[in-house]
Formats: C-alpha cells, sequence, structure tokens
C-alpha cells in the first residue's frame, strides 16, 4: 500500500487530499493508504463527519526507500521527517517547488490553483472516472476552506469551476450556507493552549542566502471571530516567542484572518520581528499587531513579500 | 513570448517538444516562442524537414527573472547557463527531479514515460484541442527517437498510444519505414570530429555523497550503423580523455547503442573507468570497449547503475 500523505500541521486540503488521492490511485490500480502528519485542526472533523469518513491514521515510521505520495506539499521541512531517504513517486501540489527532489522518474502534477483538491479533480476528470460522494464532499470542502470560499487572492477560475461541479455531487446545495458551517466549526477554538493555536496552521520558511538562512516561523488562524483571538493576545504572544526560542527561529509572525471581511491583523511578538514587518509590509507594529490588510494569503502575499525582504537583505 | 526549451546538446524530443508546447501554450493564451540550447543532432532535421518547421533559434542570454518554461529537462546542470536567476513558470518533462525549484506555484507536468511529447499529446487532449499535422509529425518523430520505435525499456503504452494516435493525423502510414528513415539520418555521421560525436547527446551527472560527488560525462550514440562509430574508436577515446581533462571530470563514457539489435557495447577510456564499469555493471573492459547488452538506456539503466555503486561507497 502506497502511503499517501500531506503536510504537517494538516489542514483541510492535506486531510482531505490525501484520502481523495489515495482513493483514485487505488481505483487506477495502485493500492494506497491516506495517512496525516500530526493532529486535525477544529475545521477537518467537521468535514470529515460530513463525508462519512474516518480520520486517517497518524503515518508511522517509513523505512528508508520505502515509496510514498505527497499531497498540497512538497519541502522536506514540511513533510515526514526522513523524506529524503523516501522515494517519492508521485506528487500533487499547488506550492511553489521546494527542495524536493526524486531518485526515479516520478508522476508530478503541480499548478498555481487554489487549492491541491481542485487538481485532484482534474485528474479524476482526465482519468474519465466518476467522483463518488464522499470523495466530493471532501474535495469541496477541501476548495472552500483553502480559498476561504473565494477570498483568497490564490482563487482561480479552475476552483470555482471545480465547486460548481463538486456541489451537486456532494449534495450542497447552499455552498455559502455550508462554508460558514465549516468556518464556524475552524473558529470555535474553546480553550484550546495558546502554543496548539499558533502551531494548528503553522509552517517554518527559510529565507535569503542559505548561508545565512533566516528562519521563520509563520502561523495563520482563519475564523470567522477575530475578537476571541485578540481576547487571548497575551497569551499567544508568549507563545510565539516561547517557540522563536525553543525552535532556533529568528523571528515568529502570527497572522489573524478574519474570514469574513478578508482582513489580516498579524500579531508580532518582538522589535526585531515589527522591523521586518515594516519593510517587508511596510506596516508598523502598535501594541504587538500590525494590520496587513487585505494581504491574507501566507503562500501569495506573506511568504514572496519576506522573501523578497531577506533576498535585497544578502 | 514565453521562451520554451530543451536541454544542452538537445535531442528530437528537446527541439519537437519546445516547439510543440510553445504552440499549445500559444494557444491557450501564453504566447511562447520554442528556442534550442544547441546545435541539431542529425536526426533533427530531417524531422523539422518532414514536419515543416523551421530550426528554432538559439536561446539568447535573457535576464534575471525571466519568464520560461523547460520541456525534456529541469536540471540547472542542463539547462540556460542563468537557469538558477530565471523564473520557472512551466515544466513538462519525464526524467527525474533534480535540482529545480521554483520562486512561485508554477505548472509542472512530469510522468514516467518513454517521452516528454507523449506529455504534450495528453495536454492536448485533456484541454480538448485538435493536434495539428505539424505538431503530430513532431510529437510522433520525438516518441519514435526516444523510445527507439519502443526498443527502449522507457517505453510505457502511453508511449505507444500516443503513435497510435499521432501517425494517421502525421500522415505517416508506415511507422516502421518512418522510424527507419530517421535512424538512419541519425546514423549519417559523416566525418563529423569525435569531440562533436562525443558531444552529441552527453549530459554531465553527479554521483554520491554532494561534498564528494563524483561528476561523470555520460555520451549516447544511438545508430543504425555501429561499425562506423567502432571504426573510429581510437579518435573517440582520444576525444573522451580531452574531455575529461578539459571539464575536470571524474570519468567519462560513451555507450554506443546498435538501435535495430537493441544492444550497448560502450566506450571505456581509462582503467579507472573500466573499474567502475565492472563494479556498477559487471562488465569488464576488453580493449577499451565493455559489453552492456540490453541495457540501452542511460536515464533508466545507466543512471541509475552508477548512482547505486556511487551511494554504496559512501
Amino acid at each position: 500500500m502506497l502511503p499517501v500523505f500531506g503536510h504537517l500541521n494538516p489542514d483541510t486540503d492535506a486531510i482531505a487530499s490525501a484520502l481523495v488521492y489515495a482513493h483514485l490511485l487505488s481505483r487506477q490500480g495502485t493500492p494506497a493508504q491516506a495517512y496525516r502528519l500530526g493532529e486535525l485542526n477544529f475545521e477537518t472533523p467537521f468535514v470529515l463527519q460530513k463525508a462519512g469518513v474516518e480520520v486517517p491514521p497518524l503515518l508511522p515510521a517509513l523505512d528508508a526507500g520505502t515509496a510514498v505520495a505527497l499531497v498540497d506539499h512538497n519541502e522536506r521541512a514540511q513533510s515526514a521527517p526522513n523524506l529524503a531517504d523516501l522515494q517519492v513517486t508521485h506528487v500533487v501540489d499547488h506550492h511553489k517547488l521546494g527542495d524536493l527532489s526524486t531518485m526515479q522518474p516520478a508522476f508530478l502534477r503541480f499548478e498555481p490553483v487554489g487549492c491541491t483538491a481542485t487538481l485532484l479533480l482534474k485528474l479524476h476528470r482526465e482519468a474519465r472516472l466518476s467522483v463518488e460522494r464522499a470523495d466530493a464532499t471532501l474535495m469541496l470542502s477541501a476548495v472552500l476552506s483553502d480559498t476561504l470560499h473565494f477570498r483568497s487572492p490564490t482563487t482561480t477560475p479552475d476552483d470555482r469551476e471545480a465547486v460548481a461541479f463538486l456541489a451537486p455531487i456532494a449534495r450542497v446545495r447552499d455552498v455559502m450556507a455550508y462554508a460558514l458551517e465549516m468556518f464556524a466549526a475552524k473558529s470555535d477554538l474553546g480553550d484550546t493552549p495558546a502554543a496548539e493555536l499558533l502551531r494548528m496552521d503553522y509552517k517554518v520558511f527559510a529565507f535569503g542566502d542559505p548561508a545565512l538562512a533566516q528562519r521563520w516561523g509563520l502561523g495563520m488562524i482563519e475564523t470567522t471571530n477575530p475578537a476571541y483571538v485578540f481576547g487571548r493576545q497575551a497569551e499567544l504572544l508568549a507563545a510565539m516567542r516561547a517557540a522563536k526560542a525553543a525552535d532556533g527561529l529568528d523571528g515568529v509572525l502570527l497572522g489573524v484572518v478574519d474570514i469574513l471581511n478578508g482582513t489580516n491583523r498579524m500579531l508580532v511578538p518582538g522589535e526585531s520581528e515589527a522591523q521586518v514587518v515594516q519593510a517587508a509590509f511596510a506596516a508598523p507594529t502598535v501594541d504587538g499587531v500590525a494590520d496587513l490588510g487585505d494581504r491574507i494569503s501566507r503562500k501569495k502575499q506573506i511568504v514572496p513579500a519576506l522573501e523578497q525582504h531577506f533576498e535585497a537583505q544578502v
């Protein structure tokens, strides 16, 4: 069974795409099994329950040389700990190509669309395979989640078409109401410890000259209830400082995205981060918060601006 | 105009795929122009003449940040000299993924098939675009060339289907006769200097631990007339030794593939190469020649065996 998995700190797309791709590969003659690389956020259980699908198991340790399929990521820092020793045979992803290499020619499908599931739908249609209801629910939810129901600037016409195609199969009549239900589930953060909130959708990136690489932790909280998050601002800033020290990072930032308004107010834990945020985004930090306006996409807006800032430093 | 190009020392697939992909991208709304990264071999002019298509121009120097599309390769050592500074937006390839990375999410289409043109045909069919006669001739020729008319172990059912689909559009009634004509053109090496023969289909690979990387030059001559090549054995061995010294390589090998019999007798210029060939292929070198039997694919047989040999050395 070919293991199929998405990135660490999985979001709905990472989990849904692993499940759908494992099923597709199995139908196409390559028996495959979906795994996850961490705990679910608060949105994904809602989606799995709607789809009637079990939570995939945690990825076990894999022997060197094991063949694996990746979805929704390709960089080693976001993958299985020994990815460099595994044999990557398949990747479906919508991120920039990072430090992946393969031992043999492989199946790679990358397109600059809003969601990996949009590409998985294309794979079904190109193979002239019907889409089953559970898969449709998973893919529909992933597209709505990754694009924040088309509010994200990463949204493409292909993502909109995917939703229009999938909603009837998933028997979701009111897509807007369904998306709001999903986002409400995601926003119901309860008494989750601040350190966990920070890590829920968190990735480490290396910027600038590899020799002097700046390593930054970039978290995002996408919520319909930003007031709740800012009510816990002091705790979150403390958790960010702790993560920075524990992981030996050069900076940590946490974007708090108001899904419904499409705006991002970023938590900035220290003076050095504030200087970078000012330089990269021309956004001043006041009382630990920088207003990034409509820059809500880590992939398309936050990471490229930081990359450009640190490249210019070299 | 998006520049589209294949690898250095271009073969028929590198040229044909650049032309076909540039045309496809243009039809899909991204104006594109094919280029080449070196002189043509003796097969490609025959193919271009059959297709009624001009030789693409040499790639000019490109400014840093220029968007480019790659076909039939992805490694820096086989590409434009400043590839690391260019913005790769599209890649269609059937080789293993090497040291490529992209600045932004890109279109990547890799599959382990026998020829890049097989993937380009898929792209036409997925987009429901008709295939024009000139493009069909180019793709048909590329598939026949890269798979040695299905003799290469890299051949897949997709390549066979591509030929069956394309031949009627290209108005090639007798595919076998056409392939033989192509291979005869390729084999008509005339009085080409030995140094040029060596470089005609030649790639440099790095094997083993990057810190102690072994850099080897691996040439291939695919011919229906191996007797002609072995008639020039002394000259070729001298050219290989000169290339090794000039490029500071750890070894140079030249496979001489008898297309019609599907066999490979390799020129081995020195004792150190002979030891590696013995260890990696269990093939003794006698009078500068090692018989590799039916191991005719550099991509699928020669490179992996050398990779495995040097990995085991670490």
